[in-house]
């Protein structure tokens, strides 16, 4: 048995990944030490109540809740205590004592990543995340080091399991979004309060920590448009489906240029939107979750796997926690992660891509033409129409009316309001029924 | 503008790769300057013959053949030129005089790859190698460090764009494997001498750097059980079609434990196979790849993107030049890809897989216990069992014939090759039409 120096590894909270963490490092700790050339000793796990019920059996002595002791002993420091703080003071503590940290905080990370990277280059440490976003799917490293030689154009994300699960379930069982919902937290796929699956929250978190990687540059969650899945109905998904279409709440991170200036921005916007069968992301079933990266040399990267999971997530936990430890073996300082560009983010308003509009309308002569007029004064261009009857009157309903879906070419944001709301107060139209974004093509 | 300190590059080979790789670093230079915090100065580009003609326009007066001098000027040498000699003497020499090497050589690495990466530890200096396997897919830096902390029990890749080019045809357009092939070299998806990827050599060469990356073990190539496409009939992708299957050829390692000692070893093989339609691989069209990885803890993962392509596989190397070079700037020695697991890899007989047999049998009484007997007798275990009459008698045969599948479960190769023999040698069969087997399940 070969002897090797130890490395001291402190675990900061010991939930669903936390805990599977230590039970891994515990038991495969003499493989990944031959992997390292170093020991990994886990020396410490801070939790808040030592006594509390946890999924895996772990040694009672490890437990301790004076996290500021352990950091202060260890080498490198795993913290899955989650929350802002005192997770950012601990973290910040741990890499001005000289250790590394690896953190899966996408909350965290979203909010105050800039000042725990510009922290973890002022003292050469290096701060690791691949946990943060995408859960097990190695994407942080890819992004960061294996594209660092070409120019990312789009990410197109589906980085939330519990509405990925929701939106398939729809669509494949023609389920209402309350009834995916309902089996959804049955199984685990969500949380007691869904707020920050189904709002989108937590997908926006991984669109500012997406972006920023991908465009090197500073991109505050404040500053990614969000739209949840609460407004997807079964209609629409179910015309969706008719179409060749899929719905997904996807992240969406891409380079614009401005059409005037010529100048670049980033838009970063996380929403329902309608993803062609024949795309690679139509295909990502369940809680699964999956990047579809578009870079200019490289072309179409997917990267697909499980999203969320206590044990998934501690996969990438424990590579980053072996890159850590085979940096403190290697020496030298750890690669910074500095922003390199300073593109700004876009307003919403500016961001263009293609909607498909459904609306009833009254079925007279000389209707459509009032509607495509409609679309021509905002200088939205129509790619696909087709009218169909409207499958009943509604009751009360004046007159005989047919349902319209279009599909437009790619037109801004702004563009595209404007269009609706001049629609909406249109005399032939009766309603404006769905507005949804089609992303992928 | 920053003025940095310059990192000297040499370019071995200007090939497809090779040519893009130049015209991007002069192109982006800047920005990947400050990606790095240093300048990348291609310093010249080393070619057998100076003049001639190349897909891009570079500046003349790069171009050198005198590629040792070369060499022993760069911070960080780029060889694309290809084939064992003389890339395997440079790549020495330039690892020796302590610059770090990018590669995308498989065929050297498949080889030399043990004599290289010792060369590169002993220096201190690293061989960077992303393009080698997968092209512009992000699939060694996720291996080597993403899961550097977790165990990988499988990985089935589709690793060769032209044969899965070939196999996409037969499926979707229900071509032979001669149109298909013919189409794929018009198309310049197959070379002129197609051999290396048709008959698999190309895929072994891939499996080997990956079951090495994967396993921690030397896997020599020789050792990778090898079987191409030129088997593959029309009707076999047919009749998988029917039952639910695409017909991929694989590239499949996976750690095996051998049933009576319980040590573990690495079987590495390629060979075509059924994959259910429900697997993420039988999404991969065209000539796209993909890499599917079985982890204990990630779950699975898979890595798809273009595997082949001048301009994708140059962003990977990109990728490694950014990654040696930031190395560069941070000082150290580079990652060791040292082996830290000794793995036997086991032969093709005692690797474990289930199959999927076709046979025509005479059509009389007591014929299908005769069948089953034969698979009882070889302790290979049936799971599903369909019989339908043959299309029509074949011209002179004496009895008439019904066609079986079989689909087995999990036995060894050997077992099933016993069974085929004793099956081809009993009165009441036919005809062996076809054994494929089946993988992803």
């Amino acid at each position: 048995m070969i002897e090797y120096r130890n490395l001291k590894i402190a675990l900061l909270g010991a939930g669903s990944v936390g805990s599977r963490v230590a039970e891994l490092l515990l038991e495969h700790g003499d493989e990944l030490a031959s992997r390292v050339g170093a020991g990994l000793e886990l020396v410490g796990i801070a939790v808040r109540d030592v006594d509390a019920e946890r999924a895996v059996n772990l040694p009672r002595d490890l437990f301790t809740t004076d996290a500021e002791s352990l950091i202060l002993s260890a080498d490198i420091v795993i913290e899955l205590m989650g929350g802002i703080e005192p997770a950012r003071s601990y973290i910040l503590k741990s890499l001005n004592s000289g250790a590394d940290v690896v953190t899966g905080n996408k909350a965290l990370l979203a909010l105050h990543g800039t000042e725990l990277f510009e922290a973890a280059e002022q003292v050469g440490a290096q701060l690791f995340y691949e946990a943060a976003a995408g859960g097990a799917i190695p994407i942080i490293r890819p992004l960061r080091d294996s594209l660092a030689g070409d120019r990312v154009k789009r990410i197109l994300g589906i980085v939330n399991g519990t509405t990925n699960f929701i939106l398939d379930r729809m669509d494949v069982d023609g389920d209402t979004l309350e009834g995916a919902l309902a089996t959804a937290t049955a199984l685990g796929y969500a949380e007691a309060d869904p707020t920050a699956d189904i709002e989108g929250y937590d997908a926006a978190q991984k669109a500012a920590i997406l972006a920023r990687l991908a465009f090197h540059s500073a991109v505050p969650v404040e500053a990614v448009y969000r739209e949840g899945i609460t407004g997807v109905t079964a209609e629409q998904v179910e015309r969706a489906r008719r179409a060749g279409y899929v719905v997904k709440l996807l992240a969406i991170c891409e380079r614009v240029v401005d059409p005037v200036t010529g100048s670049e921005g980033i838009a970063a916007r996380v929403h329902p939107a309608l993803v062609s069968r024949l795309h690679p992301l139509a295909a990502v079933h369940g809680a699964k979750n999956a990047v579809f990266v578009e870079a200019e040399a490289a072309g179409d990267l997917m990267f697909y796997g499980a999203g969320a999971g206590g044990l998934e997530t501690a996969s990438a936990v424990l590579g980053d926690l072996v890159s850590a430890a085979r940096r403190h073996v290697a020496g030298g300082p750890g690669v910074a992660e500095s922003l390199t560009a300073s593109l700004p983010v876009v307003e919403i308003g500016k961001v263009q891509t293609r909607y498909q509009i459904t609306i009833e309308v009254v079925d007279a002569t000389g209707v459509l033409a009032k509607i495509a007029g409609v679309f021509s004064d905002h200088d939205v261009s129509v790619e696909t129409l087709e009218q169909s009857p409207a499958a009943a009157a509604a009751p009360g309903a004046e007159h005989i009316t047919a349902t319209l879906v279009i599909v437009t070419h790619r037109a801004s944001e702004e563009a595209l309001a404007a269009t609706v709301a001049s629609l909406a107060g249109n005399a032939a139209v009766a309603t404006v029924t769905s507005v949804m974004r089609v992303e992928g093509a």
